[in-house]
């Protein structure tokens, strides 16, 4: 698997772009965001589990039914959700991109992100969508730009990978950066892939990989009404199409991974007001599902996220978020250790403190990313979460969000 | 039933003290606190759900097994957890206090409060006991600020109440602002009472009571490792002993729940770098259950309470609060309302926004105590929540709460 650059465009057949239309203010922010594939392409998606949804997801929901889609329109700055006439709005949506690129409605996914509860106008996107179609092409970056609200840096990246012989590529873009604790999906992820995969067997992979990435992150513990991850295949790379378990399979389950871990630890790592990213490492649980509930405990603490942010080595937090996670924990064999670029130190081994020297740990604590390391020494389960500090600057954010 | 002073010695037969033993390294500060009964006395206790728990509480689930107990002695500065010695500490504070007072070790009750993971050293204790006995006397206050952490204020209440054509009498200290989001027990809470109890109805009225009292507290999600709440009943009001249900027991649990009810405020109020209490009052659930669990995620919620310091009625954050609570709720029939001493202003109804004056939702918002009122039209289960906004003060204390 190589790294390479062009992200939801890296993939054949596949063009993107991103505009201001003005539902966003400030006119150097970009609003507005659209990825087309050249042909009909299969399409997978999974979504919030708050019962709060925002229109966009009960129209997108609908409109990929049937396994397909060929494009995905995203607006910034307004979830759509929580208006009398959401659904209609985001309808309104699809149609305009029908009417600008003659994709049918039905094949558009639909999403937006921002405030919850004001009404969103179709008048700036009717307005936009013109020079935002016409502007289609190695985008990727722009539709990137578009899809921000409070995040700081553009999130994308592709990969190359081999089915069959085949060259393939996928990519993605994505966005989220605070109302981030996915619960089986999460914030708005969309990749690209011109490998050719049936939309069952396209589902089964994305659902399966969301439980080890997104559903891994936490900002700050509020899971969102918009969250979504939607992948379009478009099989432009030519390999015989995957449509069972087996190798191809999982060769393409390995590159998803790689494209959406990228995401999680850049998202964590972009979470808003953060300074540090922080992964969390837990080995030895009982089972893989002890090993994520104990990993998320832990990287969602304020707690322990205010330690990191002030470089404390404060480990007896590490410890209660263990014991208050609900799994099946032997406390008295915890060990925890803190890991950077700056070194590795052990504080807690067998559910006891032991000495270390404050100067290394803060030594360690200081650089901005982080691994807090966790051995349950129960089993073989294993399992990383993503997380970021708790500054200043994410109470500034979040205290006049709307203004 | 009528507000007194007094604290924990409001009752008959109660004496309470504090003292800086020298565990906390600011002078200032007590860190050492005893409260004795003149007689054996029914003791009812909650605790923790943490799977790590401090050593205090292993010893003092041994030492009120039997239903009774006679004193409580707590430190503040170190919480006595996974420490290798710990449960031998906490035996020796209780024979600390034999010594001095004559009350057999077995009835005492021991808790502490602080960092996790540090060696609690008895020598400090040891030193201080001497004075902390001989100064008991009207001292609620002093034991008070003995248990106190990050907490800016001391919290102690007392009521008269009536009991059978007996005055009794009820009162509390209580100490926590941080690591907190009890589950069955919370923080630290000490309640007397000269009321006659059994300890079996005595332990009924006080599980019944958590339930809508700290448990509904939530400052930062945390569940810590050292929550106690504790209740000790000395009989000498001489009414005649409540020993089942009835109108006697009703009258009891009214007096306790107006002694946990007055100090869950003040504990969300004085929240870790909190500025303003946040009541969140649940209506028209299906069931008081998904009332509780809908108060308590709204309550909770990390976005909600930055827009709370910041005066913003970002009401779509409480409506994602309520979706991702996991309760059976028609988010169709959510209503939101703010309310203060500055009015009342109506945000949402029946899941959608309406029209409201900003200027006016600043006023109702900007004052020091706020109740967000949420209707959920589809029954008779209501529940209150405590907790507080969230402010750089809170990630301040906790970036370098051991130094």
């Amino acid at each position: 698997m190589k790294k390479i650059t062009g992200g939801v465009c890296a993939a054949q057949g596949f063009k993107a772009n991103g505009v201001h239309c003005g539902i966003r203010k400030n006119k150097t922010k970009r609003d507005l965001a659209l990825i087309v594939s050249d042909v009909r392409a299969s399409a997978a998606c999974v979504y919030t589990q708050n019962l709060v949804k925002g229109a966009p997801i009960l129209v997108t929901k609908a409109h990929v039914a049937d396994g397909y889609a060929q494009a995905i329109v995203c607006n910034s700055g307004n979830a759509n959700t929580c208006n009398a006439d959401g659904v209609e709005i985001a309808e309104g949506m699809c149609s305009l991109v029908e009417k600008h690129t003659g994709i049918p409605a039905s094949d558009v996914v639909v999403a937006s992100t921002g405030v919850i509860g004001q009404p969103l106008s179709l008048e700036p996107i009717a307005g936009g969508m013109g020079s935002l179609v016409k502007g289609l092409g190695e985008n990727s970056d722009f539709a990137a730009q578009g899809i921000m609200t409070t995040d700081t840096v553009e999130k994308q990246v592709a990969y190359t990978f081999e089915l069959g012989g085949k060259e393939c590529r996928i990519g993605a873009i994505g966005k989220g950066v605070g109302m981030i604790n996915p619960n089986m999906a999460t914030m708005l992820i969309f990749v690209t892939t011109d490998a050719a995969i049936s939309p069952e067997m396209l589902q089964k992979a994305l659902s399966a990989d969301v439980k080890d990435s997104f559903n891994m992150v936490s900002v700050d513990g509020d899971t969102s009404t918009n969250d979504m991850v939607c992948v379009l295949a478009n099989g432009l790379a030519g390999n015989a199409p995957v449509e069972s378990a087996g190798k191809d399979f999982t060769a393409f389950r390995k590159a998803l991974s790689k494209v959406t871990t990228y995401l999680c630890r850049k998202i964590a790592k972009d979470g808003e007001g953060a300074t540090k990213l922080l992964e969390c490492k837990v080995t030895g649980a009982k089972s893989k599902k002890i090993a994520r509930t104990v990993a998320k405990s832990v990287i969602s603490s304020s707690l322990f996220k205010a330690a990191m942010f002030g470089a404390d080595a404060n480990w007896g937090r590490v410890l209660c978020a263990v014991g208050y996670s609900g799994a099946d924990v032997d406390i008295n064999k915890v060990d925890v250790s803190f890991k950077s670029k700056a070194g590795t130190i052990d504080v807690c081994r067998g559910g006891s403190g032991i000495p270390f020297s404050e100067e290394e740990a803060k030594k360690v604590l200081s650089a901005d990313e982080i691994e807090v390391l966790i051995g349950l020494g129960d089993g073989n389960g294993r399992a990383t979460a993503w997380g970021c500090d708790l500054t200043y600057e994410y109470v500034k954010i979040n205290g006049d969000y709307r203004t």
